[in-house]
């Protein structure tokens, strides 16, 4: 069976790794002619959105599934009129929409931070009134990692900041304190089985991931499950999906959803039985899922920017490198480590020799 | 970097499946058009003894290993002028000669089965008097899994035997009586750092290997590490090197050594911290070595001539399938399976389970 994936990044080229075993194939669809997935596998070096491409991947494969979701619509229809396509189309369309996807949260009584639809600087005065400042104006579409935000502080002149968002349809989210970040990674299969991983700890600097934890036993694991499980169902969901959460005084706020395997799942390589990856594809091929349990104690450290020598991670028992192939350059994720053990004091020593490492400064 | 591998079967596209996380990138050697290592590497399929070939390898990656080690002498000289080679040529080439083999391991004082030279008709009749019936005739040079060997039994004509042989230099081997089959996957760096997975205890059937499984803390681990790190040392080798052994009464007699990763090994894939693939890769580029201590009970099934259905294999929790993306024919290992757990029980029923499926029947 060849599998199509619609992007090319490290996501895929980890999903590749995960499914040479099963006998799977792949061919990715992305426009970087060095996409990170291209040495291992066949790759179709073309736009989202050229036609020709779309039914070369349609005609080659016989599924497709997203790394990558901020495919054009149109293209997402295109290959669903051809081809089963996973996760549906629905989660994708929901899940690129803020203001879609917090009325979701909120109607399958998931809490969320306040949060205003902004569609005009009027609007914007308005929402600034009802959730207060400080406040982060997001475009309803596109961006990660902390692009096309803008911070709305005590003494923003909102004008500025609505002419910085592009006027582009936005909404206007209050701050929540929280006592920490984490996330679930959530998987369902075309049979409609589901299976949670432990939640992750998650650390973000300047909006980019930077640390995940797997944490055994947490005391909000099932109301993150239960979270999850709603979401899933209504979706009628096949694959994995990420749901990250702000924890505050014992209750999960949902701040997003992302309908793919997670940067904050990676430390499943080594330390589940299944990695997000491997149950992924055994989600949307309807393969039954594999245990999610974590194996010891696993933390995953992002690289960013910079790649440190190999023999200064792996002189470390129980690390693991994962590079992506890719060139560094500022703010570009290039790999990560996993540091796996049983040992919590040799583990903090661990992670106090990687936080000198370049490319992992800072946390 | 560019690893070049000569051969490009399954162990290939496992080593390559394990180094591009590492940030490798793969060049495999083999005259197959369809090599399983194919999909996920540049192939060059060209013959072992193409000179323009090896030269292309040569030119095109950092460092070059084997998958398969019954390269023609020349090519591996050609390969040695021009490129960093891994393992060491001598390690290889006493390795393919059962009788340079055999008085190395015993130089080294690791006991063999009784054995002697037969280059004559003559020397066979000589040497049944001396190693006594049953006896195995062996090629001195090629054959494994069990091909080109003749047993020798109480109403063998010795002539007949000789004449199947074809005439080549050979040794005759007595059997030993043995309780069992055991072998180590040991490695050893660049820098002379050596590691040890536990011992696996293996059964064939009809001269191939059918299941290995991971022993913990067995009584024969430092016999067997004492006589793989005499060999290593000696070779001054680089890289994985798999040893079988047959138990007797309390002592490992030595079978054969094979200078690559191994079927016995794999297991270590998801059965321990840092697999023997890895470690391989590790090995001969530099890095320090990753741990190799088992985790949980682990057991691997070779897939021979058949493939199970993935929900058959996969329904069991904690099996995991690998598949090497060939085309099933009688008697051809086309996958494996990995049975990896904690409770001794339900492994044990998982394995009952597994007996049953396609490609597994018979162990």
């Amino acid at each position: 069976m060849r599998i199509g994936i619609l992007g090319g990044g490290q996501l895929a080229r980890m999903m590749a790794l995960a499914g040479y075993p099963l006998g799977l194939d792949f061919t990715v669809l992305c426009p970087a002619e060095d996409a990170c997935a291209a040495p291992l596998a066949d790759h179709i070096c073309a736009r989202f959105d050229d036609q020709s491409a779309l039914h070369e991947l349609a005609g080659k494969t016989d599924l497709i599934t997203y790394e990558f979701e901020n495919v054009p619509a149109e293209s997402v229809d295109l290959l669903n009129a051809n081809n089963a396509v996973y996760p549906p189309t629905r989660a994708l369309m929901l899940g690129r929409d803020r203001l879609l996807e917090k009325n979701l949260f909120n109607e399958l009584g998931i809490r969320t931070a306040p949060f205003a639809a902004v569609d005009s600087l009027a609007d914007l005065e308005q929402a600034v009134k009802t959730v207060g400042r400080p406040a982060i104006l997001k475009s309803r579409t596109e961006g990660y990692d902390g692009k096309g935000q803008q911070l709305i502080r005590e003494d923003t002149v909102l004008a500025d900041a609505w002419q910085a968002n592009g006027g582009a349809a936005a909404i206007l989210e209050g701050f929540v304190p929280f006592s920490r970040e984490v996330s679930i990674i959530a998987v369902r299969s075309r049979s409609g089985e589901m299976a949670f991983y432990p939640l992750s700890e998650n650390i973000h600097l300047d909006g980019i991931l930077r640390l995940s934890r797997g944490l055994d036993h947490d005391p909000m694991q099932s109301q993150a499950e239960g979270h999850a499980r709603r979401l899933l169902a209504h979706l009628d969901y096949v694959g994995v999906l990420a749901i990250e959460f702000f924890e505050h005084q014992g209750e999960l706020l949902v701040n997003e959803y992302a309908p793919r395997v997670h940067n904050s799942g990676h430390w499943t390589i080594e330390g589940a039985e299944t990695s997000q990856f491997e149950n992924h594809l055994r989600a949307i091929i309807g393969l039954p899922l594999g245990p999610t349990n974590l194996y010891g104690r696993a933390l995953m450290i992002n690289l960013i920017g910079e790649i440190p020598a190999a023999q200064d991670v792996l002189v470390l028992p129980g690390a693991h490198l994962h590079l992506y192939g890719k060139r560094p350059r500022p703010g570009r994720k290039v790999g990560h480590i996993t540091l796996h053990g049983e040992n919590e004091e040799r583990f903090a020593l661990q992670l106090d020799h990687v936080r000198k490492l370049p490319g992992v400064s800072g946390i």
